[in-house]
C-alpha cells in the first residue's frame, strides 16, 4: 500500500465518463489503498460529456481531454504528466489507446479482454512499450486474497497431480432482450463493439483466466456449444465448453447470462490425486480446502497455523471482516504501483498481464471455432 | 402409507446378503411405510451365505433360495408366493432375476441401471410380463419431496421455456485404487460385472435420470469425454458431458468419483426464461426457487401459499423435521405398493420404469461411443 | 438393528389414533430397523376412533383398546402379550400409561416431557417398575448421529474446559392464535393438557436436553424471562433464559414459536478453552469443528481419519446420503430393543430416561418460578 | 459519493500511527469515495513514532502535531486547516481529543464506545461544539447496504409488531490469555485503557446498537451476566445479557471474545407478528426476509420488484459483486462528507451520533450494574 511513504502514481482514464460502471469502478479501485492520483482523463468522445466528467472527479480543466491520441501526446510531453492510464472503454476500443499509450512510455492498466479481436490482441502484443511501459489487464477475480491462496496451495502440491477442473460463472442480468437504452447490455450485445463473442468475451473468459491462474494447467483443447437463447440476440449468451489440460487433467467451463437466478456466481472447484478445493465470488472470503480423507476444512483470509495464509495475499483487515470486490480490484492496482516503482518485482508473475490477454483472445476465438464445427475439440494454438 | 388399513405385500429379495450395501438400503425402504412384508430371498448364491443371511432377517428357512430360478418357480406356485422381488445384485446380474420374476407374473423392483448392456435393456424391455407384473427401476432420487415439487414447477410453467440445465454428481470414494477386498469398488470397477460404464454407469445415469424427471426434456444428442484418472482402473472414474435437448435446451452433466471433498453431491440447476430452480441432494429438503427479477425463494418440503407444495410428494413429517435418503427411497416403494394394490394409478407417470432403464443404456451407449469418438455430438436414437 | 437376526419386541401404543402426528413418528422409528411389530392399541378413547385407527394400522380386533388400563391388564396377561409399549398422548396423559405399564412389568417408550408436573414426574420415578421394566424418553435428536459425536467430542476432551454454550430452538408455527380446530396446537397452548409450559415445554426441554446430553454439564440455575406474545395466549410462546453450569460454564437458551422463518431451527453451540462445535437440527448431517487457531473442519456422518465417528452413532448408510429426524428417532427405538434384549449395556447411560424426564420438568419448573420472580436466579434443585 | 464535483474535506487525525488496526480501517474509508483528503495528524504522542507514521501515509511535516491540543489549536487557526477529525485512540482516549475538535468547531468522526465511562460521554454530550460542529460515532455496521435495508423493512411495517430481537457478536480472537506485546489485545483487556467493560464495550455495544438501529425499539432494562474465563483477565470475555423492549419485545444479545471457531460472527434476528429478517455481518450482502406464511426470500444489495433497494444503502457496484466491511465502514464517512457540506439532510438521522454514543454507554453501565447485582432487571435510564 502506499502508507508506506511512497509517492502516488499520476494517473489519466480512458473512458469512464458520468454513468460508466467499469470506470467507476477503476476509480475506486486506484483510491483504495492511496497509490495513485487521478489526473487527467479522456472519459468521453463527446466534449461536453467530457468536460462535465472531468469536472465530477475533479480533474483540471486542461486535462481533461476528447480524445486518447491527443491526451497520450499531450500528457507525455508535461513534465508532471501521467505515469499510468487505465483503459475502461467497451472492448473494441482497447487497442487504440493501450497502442498510442505503451508506445509513449506510459504504464497501461487495461479492462479486460484486452481487444475485440485476436488479431488486435496479437498485434498489441508485438508493440515495444517505450521506456519499458508495463501493462496490466485487470482479470480483478485473481486479487482475491483466497484465489491467491488457492493458486499457491496448488503450486505446494496440497492437491496433488490435477485431474479435475470446474469453472462456471452464471449470471442472469440477460435474461431478456435489452433495448439499447441498457447502455451495458448494449455494447456487450453488439459484435462490433464487444467483438465476436458475448457471454464468452464477457465473463468466460473471466472463468478461463480463473482456472488458468489458479491451476498453472496447459490448456489443450476446448470443445464448445455456444448458444445465443434470447431471440434477435447476436451473439453468444450461454457457453458450454469441456476443456483438455497438458499432463491429462480435464474440465468444464459453464458461463451464462440467462441463468435466472444467478447474479453473479463465478465459481472454481479443483480436485487433484490428494486433495481439492472449492471457491465462490459471491462470498469470497472462504474456500473449502479437503485433503482426501479428511473433513473438509473452511479456509479464511486469516490463514491458520497448518495453512499459512498466502504470501502474496494483499489482506488489510483480519478476517471476519469481509472485504470484496473493490478490494480485489484494488489488489491489482496497489500492486501494479509497486511495479511501477520498481518495488514490487514479486508481483510481476502474479498481475495479468499481455500474454494472458492474447491466450484470452486465443481462448475465444477457439471456442467460437469449435461451436461453428460442431464442438470439434479445437487447440488454441491453432486459431 | 400403508397405514390406511391396506394388506401388506408381500416381498422376496434377490440379492443383498449380509455386508451388502444396496439390498440393505432396499429393506429399510420397504419397511418405512409398512406396506412390504419381506418373506423369501436368493440373498446369495453361497448356501451357506444365503442361510446365514436368511436368518440374519427373519426368513423362514424354506423360503431362503441360493438360485433365483428356483425361487421364482416355487414362490410362484406358493399360495402365500411373494407377490414382488427385490432385485439387489450388481449391473449384470439384473437381467436374469429380472425376467425369470416377470415372466412369473411377480411384480420387479429392480436396482439401476437396468442391466449391464443396452442389448440386454432392450431385450427385456420386449419381454411380456405375466398377469401384467409391473416394474419399477429405483432411480430413488425421484423420490424427493423437492425432486417432485421441482418436477411440477416446470410442468407448470413457473419457469418458462427452458434454457439450461445442469447437472452433476461427484463422488470422491474412488479417488485412490481399490482391492478386490472393497466389495463395493470392486465390482463397480470390473467391465465383466458393471458393464461398459463405470461412474457414467453408477453415478452419470442417477445424474441423467435426475434431469429428465425434473425437466421433462427429450435429449437428442450428447457429446462426452469420459476418463478414468486412477491408473490401472478399466472403467471412467470421471464423466464429462456437453446435452442437447429437443426445442433447443442445453445442458452439461458431470459425474465423477475421483473430486476430493464430494461424498454425494448430487445437484441440479434449471433455468428457463421466466425462472430458474436449484437443488443438491446433500440437503435435500430445500430448493431454491427464483422469478426472474424478483429474490430467491427457499422452498421446504411444506410449501407455501405462493408455492404450494407437490401433489405427488410423499411428505411424512412437517417441514423442518428432515426427511432423507432413505425416506425418498421408500416413497418409491410405497408408492409402487399402491400400484401393484391397484391404487396408485396418478403415481404410475411418476415411477421411474422400464422405458426410463433403456433409455439411461442409451445414455450410457451414446455417451461412450462419443467418448470413443473424439467427443463427436451422438444421438441417443442412433446407439 | 434387527437384521442380526434377533427376534422382534411385540409393541403396543397409547394414544396416535389416526390424524396424530406423534404416534405416527413413532411407528415409523419402530419400523426403520426391523426391531419391533406393533400388535396392540389403545389408540383413541374412543371406541369407534380406536378400532378404525387400529384397522388402519392392521392390528387384531381383540387387541384394539379404549382404555389404557385395560390394555395393561390383558397384555400383561397373554402369553404373546405386549413386551414393550409407546406412550405418544398429550402430555397430562402420560404419567397414567407410563405408571401402568410399569407396574404391569412392561417397557415404556414414553413421548417427552415425561408429565405435565414436576410433581407427576417425581412420583413415577419413585415407582418400582415390576420385573425391571426399562423406561425410554424419546429425546429423539440425542438419536442424531451428530449429537452423538459432538458428546464423545466433548467428553475426549477436545474442546478443553467448557465455557460458553448457546443452545436455541425456534419456530414459527404459533406465530397467530390457533383455534380448537388445529388439534396439534390446541392441547399445546392448554394449560390442562401441556402442563405449566408452552413453549418450554414443547421445544425448551428438547433444547435443554440436547445441551445437557452433548456438554454434560451440570446446570446450577436458570435466569428467565417467558413472554406469551400472542393475545389470549395463556402459555409462554417464546423463551428467554441464561444458564449457569457447574465449574463456571455459562449457557443462553432460546426457544419460540413466533420467530417468523424458522421451521425447526434447533441449534446447538459449544465452546471450550481449546475448541469449539456447532450443529443444526435443519441440515443434521453435518457439524462444525474448530480446534483453536486451526481452521474451521466440516464434520459429517462418516468421520475421518483425525476424527473417527463416534462409536455411539447407528450410521445407515454412508455419508453423502442424508439421514433425518426419521432414523434418529429409529436410533432410540433400536438401541431400546437391543437393551431390551439385554444386549444393550453400552446404550444404557445414552439412552434418555427418567432421570432426564425429572430433570427435564425441574427445568421447566425452575424457568417459570425464575420468570414469575422477576428472572431472579432460580436453582434447579429448589423447584 | 465525491464524484459529483463536491471539494474534498481536509481531514485531520488523532491515533492511527503505523501498526494501528482501527486507524488504518479508517483512513481507507476516508479514501474509498474520495471525499476527503488526509492532511494532518497527531498519529502518535511519541515525536519519533508520529514524525514516521506521518511520512508513511504523506502528510507534511508542518502537520503533524505529538498533541491534539497543539494539534486542535493549530489546525483551528490556519486558513487551510483541518475541517474534520477522525478520532482513533484507544477507549480512555477518546473524550480529550472529541471535546477539543469539537470545541475548536472542528467536526468529529470518533471511533466507538464514544468515551470509557458514561461520566465522559454526559459530559461531551453537553459541550456545544463552535460553529455546530457535527459528531459522527463509526458505529460502522450500520453502513452495510443490507442493514439499512432491515431497517427500512422495519420502518415500513414489513415485519408487522415486533417480538423478539435476537443478536450476537462472537469472537475467539481472546481464547487464550494475551500478553502486552499483543497491541490489540492489550489496551482492550486493560480497565485503565478500555473502560470497566471488556467484551461488552469492544463488541457488545456494536451488537446493541446493531439492534436498535435496525428495530427502532426503545430499550427499557437490562440483565446480565458477564463473566472472565480467562485466567488472570480483568474484564469480561463473555456477556449473556436479555432486554426488555418498550412496547413489550424481547431480546438476547449475546456477546463473546472466547467462542472458538467465531472469527467476526455479527449477526441480528428480528421477528414480529407478520414477519422476520435475519442478516450476518460475515456475508453481508443476503439477508433473509420471511413473509409469515411464505417461503423465506433472499435479498441481496440489489433490491427486487417486491422489495426495493433501501433508498439510504449506498451502493456502489452491481449486486453478485459482494462490497464489505470497508464499503460499510467508508459510507459513514461519504455520507458525513454530505452533511459537512450541507447536502446530507436525509442522512443525519441515519448517522449513528452523540445521543446514540451515551446511549451505549448507558447500555454498557447498566449491564455492568445488572450483572454485579446477580442479572438483576435494571434500567438504562437509572444508571
Amino acid at each position: 500500500m502506499a502508507e508506506n511513504g511512497a509517492r502516488r502514481i499520476r494517473l489519466g482514464m480512458v473512458g469512464g465518463g458520468t454513468g460508466a460502471f467499469i470506470g467507476y469502478v477503476h476509480r475506486i479501485a486506484a483510491r483504495i489503498d492511496g497509490d495513485y492520483e487521478l489526473v487527467a482523463g479522456a472519459l468521453s468522445s463527446r466534449p461536453d460529456v467530457a468536460r462535465e466528467s472531468g469536472k465530477n472527479i475533479g480533474l483540471a480543466e486542461d486535462r481533461v481531454y476528447t480524445s486518447y491520441e491527443e491526451m497520450a501526446k499531450a500528457e507525455a510531453a508535461r513534465p508532471d504528466g501521467i505515469e499510468a492510464v487505465s483503459i475502461v472503454t467497451p472492448n473494441h476500443m482497447h487497442f487504440g489507446p493501450a497502442k498510442a499509450f505503451l508506445e509513449a512510455g506510459i504504464h497501461v492498466i487495461c479492462d479486460k479482454p484486452v481487444t475485440s479481436t485476436l488479431e488486435d490482441a496479437r498485434k498489441l502484443a508485438e508493440i515495444k512499450p517505450k521506456n519499458g511501459a508495463k501493462f496490466l489487464l485487470t482479470h480483478n477475480y485473481t486479487g482475491y486474497p483466497l484465489v491467491r491462496q488457492a493458486r499457491e496451495l496448488v503450486a505446494s502440491g496440497a492437491l496433488g497431480k490435477l485431474r479435475v477442473v470446474q469453472v462456471e460463472y452464471p449470471q442472469d442480468w440477460l435474461t431478456e432482450p435489452a433495448g439499447e437504452d441498457n447502455k451495458q447490455a448494449a455494447w456487450r450485445t453488439d459484435p462490433a463493439r464487444s467483438g465476436a463473442g458475448g457471454c464468452i468475451g464477457d465473463i468466460g473468459t473471466h472463468a478461463y483466466n480463473l482456472a488458468r491462474f489458479v491451476t498453472g494447467l496447459e490448456t489443450e483443447a476446448v470443445s464448445a456449444d455456444l448458444t445465443a437463447f434470447v431471440e434477435g440476440r447476436r451473439l453468444d449468451d450461454n457457453v458450454n465448453i469441456m476443456l483438455r489440460f497438458a499432463g491429462g487433467a480435464k474440465g468444464m467451463l459453464w458461463a451464462s447470462q440467462v441463468a435466472v437466478g444467478n447474479e453473479n456466481g463465478l465459481q472454481l472447484r479443483v480436485y487433484g490425486d490428494k486433495g481439492g478445493l472449492e471457491w465462490r465470488q459471491d462470498n469470497p472470503n472462504y474456500m473449502w480446502f479437503t485433503e482426501f480423507g479428511k473433513p473438509k476444512q473452511l479456509l479464511t483470509r486469516g490463514g491458520s497455523i497448518s495453512v499459512p495464509p498466502a504470501a502474496s495475499m494483499n489482506v488489510r483487515i483480519p478476517s471476519g471482516h469481509p472485504e470484496g470486490y473493490l478490494e480485489a480490484f484494488a489488489t491489482l492496482y496497489s500492486q501494479f504501483a509497486a511495479v511501477i516503482r520498481g518495488e514490487g518485482a514479486d508481483y510481476e508473475s502474479l498481475l495479468p498481464g499481455m500474454e494472458d490477454g492474447v491466450e484470452g483472445m486465443q481462448f475465444i476465438a477457439a471456442s467460437i471455432r469449435s461451436s461453428q464445427n460442431d464442438s470439434k475439440w479445437t487447440r488454441l494454438d491453432e486459431v
